[in-house]
């Protein structure tokens, strides 16, 4: 077994890690300040730590549908029930349904969600009350008109300077529900206000088939003429990108990533999902993420990670492809490149942010452990999740909330749950045709 | 939200199930008897109560090679490491993992368990001290000669008769590891006893076609001119039965079933896996399982039924098949059927064995319940165990073991775990070369 270590932090970093019982290298001393003595050891004897985990695409307040759309079509996910039941959408709803997700998000480990959704400044809310780091991009369709896109990108310069874990994006939601001069308007602004762009690109390969029949250009060629690409963004999914997307997406290496949600490629039978290996045969990073819990019904990336390695070995036809520790550098470091930090997440090093979970690895279905990376990927589950630090701040102690209340949280949730649901006001907000 | 229910037990069975706070009907009054007080209540309030599963085919104490053969062909997972690994197997070795996987299978609400594997007397031992149901099949291969095939022979024999919560079968290896002659014996003595078969075949279609090239003849067939259909058997895998073989096993419907692991034919790269479109409408009866810890690296029932929708949906192109009904009925009443007891376990109903798990979905994952279907398809994990009854004896109680001795479990287990993987010994038990 590894020598046991010690982890050192300083305000929200990591600033040491050293062999248990040694004493870390002295800190640069500034002129004029006095050494600060510690002020709280957290006993991590026995537990595994691991850097926090990366939701690299989520719609977090979506849990408020869990398990309400099963058995669909993508086509009647969206049109029957999705799209329909959004019209429902009020922001305290939202915010309620956000505290939800990062209470679940948090007792499973994540420390960081990549967010796409609307009423985006409750999502925040909930993120800092709850100790959570976040990425957030308001979602807007072109359906909503000029004012409605306005206010969307406002939203997200608010967020970008509202708190130090919350990071934002701008959200134009796909490429077939956003207009060519939207985006081209979007990645504009995302070039001079040096943000981020995060939407759906080329989610299946119809999708992308379609786009070449209506305007004559793949999804990421759409992407690539609007000038999005070269703003940098993270597309989720990508399925349907083709071996003639390679090239563009190539160019751009740099500042785009794509998030893949193996799980809701196989409920919704989206074929064999993002080409990973493809992209990463480009260099273009690759995050791992949920989607949101109205189709993945769980925010659980253990879930997500086991998953990609599953139905890598199985579409690549080769047992010994994605291995453990590539599957590992995916949900650390890549996913940390996927949310646009690739240099402060993803890892545990000196200088990083804090972000570390802390695992319980002596329950019997991890054991014997023969192979720490091993059960990571294969055996761990989110309960073995035992203490949770974001930005230096411990957030989950001894497997509970130390900011959220929790039975209040879930109280909550359960009163509104219904109203999300309720399909009889009628009307919808999109229509997916894409 | 459904009415709460009362269950009613007797014994080892269910009695009668009631709204809660009326009465059940009164039980039959045998002559000569006085009716007896219950003697336990269980507060299960908020509980959901479901049949507890089935996990149709492992190994139960190949746990002790958990995460020690990882990202391997399956030429190589056998040659190199398994095969090579089960020289180590002792008694005492078997009987430590055996005791290790029953705590995790009642920890994770699995309630029987369908086992194939050597020093079956051990695992018997472990079963029954545990509290949890068990088919068990003694491992042979022709290469142990007819003294090692009439030891495990008379093993089966043995544990048949010894404890009400231990079936037993004929555990022939594989079809590619035990000769024609010694499944036609195998088949002789099923019939002539009374007991089922249970074997690996036609696992790969790559097996499929070396039989026919050695053989003339795929597993399928082999398995019924043997006479093992005819006996009835439970089939493990079947990922490489073709078409032809289907009007075959339609002929041994009534006796006959395939156990799938899905899991497993991800992570080795075993193509689409078993055919269960097929299966089903030729009638066969379909168990979910596991397969072994050192390719699954769980016991987990859970994972392995959400792996059956997924893998479905995706292999069917079709995301409305395999919907949450039919999957759960795989889980319970095919499993049941697969365990060779279709009208006692798989089900709560009056005459039934209570054999009940007891979930808490009140979680974060599983917040808000719209549908404990999709709860328990999709979002529920192993923890959400709350209690768990075998033959009505409480063997989990908020979520504690109540027969085994954890601590002692897992140090046995840890002290002994590297004998296992030790590959210093040389030598193997088998050769993989179908």
């Amino acid at each position: 077994m590894a020598t046991a270590q010690d982890i050192h932090l300083a305000d929200s970093l990591i600033t040491a890690i050293v062999p248990t019982g040694t004493k870390p290298p002295e800190p640069p001393q500034t002129a004029g300040t006095t050494p600060v003595a510690p002020v709280e050891a957290i006993d991590g004897t026995g537990l595994l730590a691991v850097p926090g985990l990366i939701n690299s695409h989520t719609h977090s307040p979506m849990v408020m549908m869990r398990g309400a759309a099963e058995d669909l079509s993508i086509d009647d996910w969206f049109n029957q029930r999705i799209w329909p039941m959004e019209v429902n959408l009020t922001p305290e709803r939202v915010r309620v349904g956000a505290r939800l997700a990062c209470a679940e998000m948090l007792l499973a480990g994540v420390t960081t969600f990549v967010d796409h959704y609307f009423h985006a400044d409750q999502i925040a809310q909930a993120a800092i009350e709850s100790g959570i780091r976040a990425d957030l991009a308001p979602t807007y369709f072109s359906s909503v008109g000029p004012e409605g896109i306005d206010a969307a990108i406002a939203t997200t310069r608010d967020l970008a300077t509202l708190h130090p874990r919350i990071t934002a994006s701008l959200g134009p939601h796909a490429t077939y529900t956003v207009s060519d001069d939207d985006l081209r308007r979007t990645a504009d602004v995302a070039r001079a206000e040096g943000l981020r762009i995060h939407l759906h690109a080329a989610e299946t390969e119809a999708q992308t088939q379609a786009s070449v029949d209506k305007h004559g250009a793949t999804p990421i060629e759409i992407l690539d003429r609007t000038g999005v690409l070269d703003a940098g963004a993270l597309i989720a999914h990508g399925c349907g990108i083709r071996a003639t997307d390679l090239p563009i997406l190539q160019r751009y290496a740099d500042r785009t990533a794509v998030a893949t949600c193996p799980k809701v490629y196989l409920k919704l039978a989206m074929g064999n999902g993002t080409p990973i290996k493809q992209l990463q045969e480009a260099g273009i990073p690759i995050g791992i993420g949920t989607d949101g819990a109205a189709v993945h019904n769980t925010l659980d990336v253990w879930e997500s990670l086991r998953l990609l390695a599953l139905t890598q070995k199985h579409q690549q036809n080769n047992a010994e492809s994605m291995p453990l520790s590539e599957t590992l550098r995916l949900a650390t470091r890549a996913s940390a490149a996927a949310a646009g930090q690739p240099h402060s997440l993803g890892a545990l090093e000196p200088g990083r942010q804090a972000d570390i979970t802390l695992l319980d690895l002596s329950a019997p279905h991890n054991q014997p452990l023969h192979d720490p990376r091993a059960a990571l990927v294969y055996s761990v589950r989110a309960s073995d999740v035992h203490t949770v630090l974001v930005a230096g701040e411990v957030v989950v102690r001894n497997r509970q909330l130390t900011k959220l209340n929790l039975p209040e949280v879930l109280a909550e949730a359960s009163a509104l749950a219904h109203t999300l649901v309720d399909l009889s006001n009628g009307g919808t907000i999109q229509h997916y045709a894409p």
